[in-house]
């Protein structure tokens, strides 16, 4: 067996840590009799409302954690900063390690609305399938093994509050086996993620003397559609644009004005056509301009990831495609302009004969390294202003409409960041593929994540490399209603932090 | 004086009504002396919530109204049809009476939600200036002459229980002043005008016999914008269309599927964007088909009205208008689409980062004589189809999701109706011309009103005539919150009503 690997050019390490990463089973066999008290003490943290806004919510969660943490030897405590949600900072000194992991993640969520789930988002409930497959409310079994395939379903089940709970169990299993760390250990839990991270930097810079480290593994994110295990190496940067249209300054009656006073909702569907072509290629000008292209490794990575887009038509119901028929996997290499969210007067049974007053969409673009989002909501506004609109940043007064024929106003949220990539053939890159592999192998290795976590602040204020190790099923509809996570996705992350943890 | 008027070609009688309209004159001086009975009773009308899907409501307006008339000697009773709000029919036999007039209105007002209003709808105020002017509210005062520049605010305050009250002062007047009728009268106030009239034809069809009469005077919309009282022979057409577009069958994070799942919200657009051009004119194929063309008496008519575009532009902080230069009294005059609505996903502080599963826009087509309101839909539809979309009724299942790249679903609301357009040259028509003129004068004369009443079924079931004779000011926001009336208006109304009932 051995020279026969040897003949492949493969040494003997490698191949024993991807058939059996020793933390990784040992976090097996302590979950199997474990999995009641784990989940119990999810679901208590997932009890806790946790929106950034909402300061006593946060500062609750972030006690909870640093008493979770606490529990495993970790020392833990918060870093502050006045009006800011606290950051949860934990570290394990292990004697005699060269190197230092900082492992990330946030304990906030996504705004909600409650009306929209089936279950309220802070009363986190099992269910025996997904809801999308009719998966009733089931409870916590009072004894026997746990159906991997049953789902919580809470908000921030997955997005971010999964790696929390997952690196918990890792460390008691790893404690429980007595199997020893190599590394020093550090975590940073934030609070305001869902809101952009808007104090992130400032409190990296105020504890930048606590946070050196040679990695930060970035928890969050789901694993690949396929449901492998995937390690990636960058994530898109984001910058969020608001823009208004104006019509008559009220609403009008759609008869007696009808084809004499320009209807705003109109003319926003125009705006917002020109866009964009049909098969999604964005057509403002220089939007691709500057991209960072793709190392061959990167490219490679690429090409061996598992081809999902069928199956994934299927479970979202899609008849076609955006991207003049490209991969999801290479489309998230390229930056993308998105409608969040659009609305004029009211539709429907709501609907009332009139001419809207104002229309609205919320504009999310997404970047890829090499595209500066200042840069791109410029072009955005520039691309605006070339489709004959005079561009204001708060609502226009009536001099202002009356002077110009077309008018938008577009604000650019605050919060926008760039992208960042960490190159794969560094060294802990190479290391966090080869544990990942030994652990939960064969891994999906991609460049980059689709969505947006503010990765480039560590690499311009730390200079460290971040590479995320994902744990959420990828259907786990983070960011929306009845946010859940899969048993198994649990089971498996847990194995993946144990093995993480003691690289 | 009588030598020059005979060689003008006029008769003594069409000038003498010109200057002094006797019935006018005496509801100007009864009201002079009865202002705040008039508004008392008015503001206890519009105190009852009267939506037409609100059985009870409406049925406690139909028995107010019927009392107001018993109390004018009007013979009142309701005209009813199962599930349906009652319909208010009244008369008055005028013993010799060669003609009989039937006047129209209804007492039921648009929906609407409270929330927008600044004071609650059915809780009339009086404020001293238009609430776009920042008028403050003020009690009716005990005594003295009230300013007939302040405005009453509540739903239906001018859409359309203006007419019933000014209908029952103007009967008043002319009791006090012994000023006898010379034609039969008739009284005809619905309850589900603002729900697109559905019963209206079957309870005209049931009533038949009652309903006889040589005019149906439609006592409804706004005077012209310039104040002066018009005349319309016709109203638009309508018919409502409700367009979904789909995207994945939940809302999917914008980053990790952005640039390959298609957004419905883009989709909408560039369907709505395919409809227009730039100017506002239609782009569906054979949209202007088959409009029936002015004669040479309209298109004085049109030609004599008050050129008012720019002071509306300037009112509405418009800085450009629709329709390539054409006057807004011209472009009544052509079928309209306007987009009532259009949603999809959250916008602004509510927006999250999604791709939206759905987004739905409710569009309006006005119609003009000779464009019928199934064919219009039809082309709309066509057009949809033209532009790729497979064309649903309702909502797709998963299989056909998948088996169409672009599906829509396209409802066309009950109730759509065709315009509909009374010569100018009738004898009738010139009566009430003559009539309006000698007690508002000089007055305006339009072909159609931009809006739309179901006059179509009056000519196609009565075979009768229909002439509207508005009286609420252009700026009153019927159909939109924080309707209201100004008291002038109530006023120039109670002499007009006063007039055309002694016709």
């Amino acid at each position: 067996m051995k020279a026969f690997l040897i003949s492949l050019g493969l040494t003997w390490a490698a191949v024993a840590e991807t058939q059996q990463n020793p933390a990784a089973v040992a976090a097996r066999n302590w979950r199997e009799t474990h999995e009641r008290a784990i989940l119990s003490e999810f679901m208590d943290l997932l009890a806790m409302p946790n929106l950034a806004r909402d300061d006593e919510a946060v500062r609750k969660n972030a006690n909870a954690i640093v008493s979770m943490l606490g529990k495993r030897g970790v020392k833990a405590r918060l870093l502050e900063e006045a009006g800011v949600p606290p950051v949860v900072f934990g570290e394990i000194d292990t004697p005699g390690a060269t190197r230092t992991l900082m492992f990330y993640a946030h304990y906030d969520g996504q705004p909600l609305d409650p009306k929209e789930w089936a279950t309220p988002p802070w009363q986190p409930v099992l269910r025996d399938r997904p809801l999308h497959q009719d998966g009733r409310v089931v409870p916590l079994p009072a004894n026997g093994k746990i159906d991997p395939e049953w789902r919580i379903y809470a908000r921030s089940a997955s997005d971010d509050k999964a790696p929390i709970i997952t690196i918990s169990a890792a460390l008691d299993a790893l404690k429980a086996a007595r199997i020893p760390l190599r590394s020093n250990i550090k975590f940073i839990f934030e609070g305001e993620e869902e809101a952009g991270s808007p104090h992130l930097a400032s409190v990296i810079e105020k504890y930048k003397s606590l946070l050196g480290s040679d990695v930060w593994l970035i928890c969050d994110g789901p694993v690949h559609q396929s449901r492998r295990q995937q390690i990636v190496f960058g994530a898109r940067g984001v910058t969020i644009v608001d823009v208004t249209l104006y019509g008559p300054n009220h609403e009008l009656h759609s008869g007696h004005y009808g084809n004499w006073a320009p209807n705003p909702a109109m003319a926003l569907a125009r705006l917002l056509a020109s866009m964009k072509d049909d098969s999604g290629r964005v057509l403002i000008d220089r939007f691709y301009d500057g991209i960072e292209p793709l190392t061959e490794t990167e490219k490679r990575a690429i090409a061996e990831a598992p081809d999902v887009d069928r199956d994934l038509m299927r479970e979202l119901s899609l008849g076609a495609t955006d991207g003049d028929g490209k991969k999801l996997v290479e489309l998230i290499n390229y930056p993308s302009l998105n409608i969040r969210g659009m609305g004029s007067a009211r539709i429907g049974g709501q609907a009332s004969n009139v001419i809207p007053s104002t229309a609205t969409a919320t504009i999310d673009i997404r970047l890829v390294k090499g595209v500066d989002h200042d840069v791109a909501a410029k072009r955005l506004i520039d691309h605006i202003r070339k489709q004959g609109y005079y561009v204001v940043e708060t609502d226009p007064d009536a001099q202002t409409r009356m002077s110009h024929p077309k008018i938008a106003k577009v604000t650019v949220e605050p919060g926008g960041y760039n992208a960042s990539r960490t190159s794969m053939d560094l060294p802990i890159s190479q290391l966090v593929l080869r544990t990942a592999d030994s652990a939960r192998g064969p891994i999906v290795k991609l460049p980059t994540m689709g969505g947006s976590v503010p990765l480039f602040m560590i690499d311009e204020i730390l200079h460290v490399p971040t590479i995320s190790v994902p744990i959420a099923n990828h259907d786990n509809n983070q960011h929306s209603y009845n946010e859940n996570i899969r048993i198994q996705n649990l089971w498996d992350g847990i194995e993946l932090m144990a093995a993480l943890l003691t690289m």
